[in-house]
């Protein structure tokens, strides 16, 4: 039986900001390349129900990238560009099609726990507290769990 | 003599935002090639003691830009990615390379008032209070004045 891990999700109280935890059991590098790698990350990246196909990726700082999801054979597309790609952090933006006016600056962070784990922490921030608590309400944590319980599996088994 | 026109420069009250206001008499589209011909944008943007170099620059939506600012014999260089180039927005991130942890993400809107003016709005993201106020605190207002007055000379005497 598969131990549930659940990512901490919490909106900061006063910013319109959102932070993500979760632990891996994998290097730093592992994380790094299942972020930037387009093959593995279109392979754990959004809810179980969906398919990735990658459009456009470029994972260096001053890349881009596009990518549509296929959930129940509708289509969402997403787009952004990477402003910094480092081992140890990694800064994009992220907008979805659907809401082309809204814009999402990411921060993901690998931090090295030194026992052959790695601490995922992430940051989303945008321009107010409500489209801050709408991305809270557009079912993100599904997303955000499946999709790292995937890469776990990858990560297990090899695949990644 | 020269009437002088200062940009309002405001921070949100409750967010880590700074925004800034300022008509132009020009068209939008002047305003949008004036933010992304690098020979032009290299030409007005900063205070009058600067000397800009672009050292990279794809104004386009997933592209990415770089320039360095001689001030005084110092060299200080930016870095960012173009998330989307449209018409009417511009949406940007930018880092000051001195302060690499830092990133903020820019919006330009070129506003058409109808009357051969254009309002020139532009709002900067940051992921803190104190790092919004740190950008308030770093001089900006001299560099959006004097480098807002040297655009508009440029729109004025036909050479942006």
């Amino acid at each position: 039986m598969n131990k549930i891990i659940e990512a901490r999700i919490e909106a900061d109280p006063n910013l319109p900001v959102i932070r993500t935890v979760r632990d891996f059991t994998a290097e730093p590098a592992q994380l790094f390349r299942a972020h930037t790698d387009p093959v593995l990350f279109a392979k754990w990246v959004g809810p179980d129900a969906t398919t990735t196909r990658i459009d456009a990726w470029d994972a260096r700082t001053g890349g881009s990238w596009r990518y549509v999801s296929l959930v129940n054979g509708v289509e969402y597309a997403f787009h952004g560009c990477f402003h910094d790609v480092r081992p140890d952090r990694i800064v994009q933006t992220f907008t979805f099609e659907g809401e082309p006016e809204g814009v999402v600056l990411e921060t993901m962070w690998f931090d090295d726990l030194g026992d052959g784990r790695t601490r995922l922490r992430t940051q989303s921030l945008v321009d107010s507290i409500e489209a801050r608590d709408g991305l809270l309400r557009s079912g993100m944590e599904v997303g955000i769990n499946e999709g790292y319980a995937k890469l776990e599996r990858m990560l297990n088994d090899g695949t990644a």
